[in-house]
């Protein structure tokens, strides 16, 4: 995230070179790095991220088509390499301690099609596909009141239907 | 954030009714909650939010017009109030253990258009006009970067002509 200038230019030259054999934890990992081209570049910046002490990153997850702001999660870096690598959304939950997949439950998963970091590299913006509605009160987005209590959207399922 | 909808139901019977002594800290205060009708329930709104055990709140910042997520920072509750109450942003330093005002060294501002709560009172997305660039770096957004390397906007302003 940005904070100030200060504090802005710490990342560059700090980021760890990865040797093959960390490419190779699974078979499924090294086809998804085939298909995106650029596997050591992938890896290098995934491991450059900054997790907060708790081991956590901040995820911010954008409707593609709408540019709709969808949902805010953290991620560990399990998840992070889960939703990388499977191409759908993966979270931590820290009331359970828990990886857990978007949709799991309610089949609202969201299909990545983009993954973007921040400029420090403590933060990362997730582009999906999404299924249904990321919000589990049923609208389609979790932002979808104003402070002001103004609701604006309307609810894109029945979440008795659902859940 | 959305966690698992185990955990989403926990805000709307918590949240505390303001005593109208509480909204007169500042002349600056009521004339902006006149000004945007419903006072008391933009109190209770702000007042319901869950900040973490450090105090502070995630805050993703989008533009209003492109719908393009420019940065992700932190607030606490008196950076909150005052982007509230100024309607221009403002964060929390975590490092620098410090109110900063977005743009202060700049010039590069964000005008508060709007102001979202999330379903489960634990992120804000505030909807503004951007001035410059929001990214210290001179790209509009932050989140310039995919996670293969590929930079996806094009520079906005020379950081050297602003800081």
């Amino acid at each position: 995230m940005q904070e100030t200038i200060e504090n802005q230019n710490e990342t560059s030259g700090n980021q760890n070179k990865i040797s093959e054999n960390q490419n190779g934890t699974s078979g499924n990992q090294n086809e998804n790095f085939e298909n995106q081209n650029g596997t050591f570049e992938n890896m290098k910046i995934l491991k450059s991220l900054k997790y907060d002490k708790n081991g956590l990153i901040p995820a911010i997850i954008q409707d593609v088509k709408t540019g709709k702001v969808l949902m805010f999660a953290f991620m560990n870096e399990e998840s992070l390499k889960l939703t990388y690598e499977t191409k759908y959304t993966h979270f931590w939950s820290r009331s359970r301690q828990k990886l857990w997949k978007k949709g799991e439950t309610s089949g609202h998963v969201q299909k990545v099609e983009e993954i973007r970091v921040d400029c420090d590299r403590d933060a990362v913006l997730i582009l999906v596909e999404q299924t249904g509605g990321a919000c589990h009160t049923g609208y389609e987005s979790c932002f979808y009141e104003t402070v002001t209590g103004e609701v604006k959207e309307e609810k894109v399922f029945d979440p008795n239907d659902v859940y």
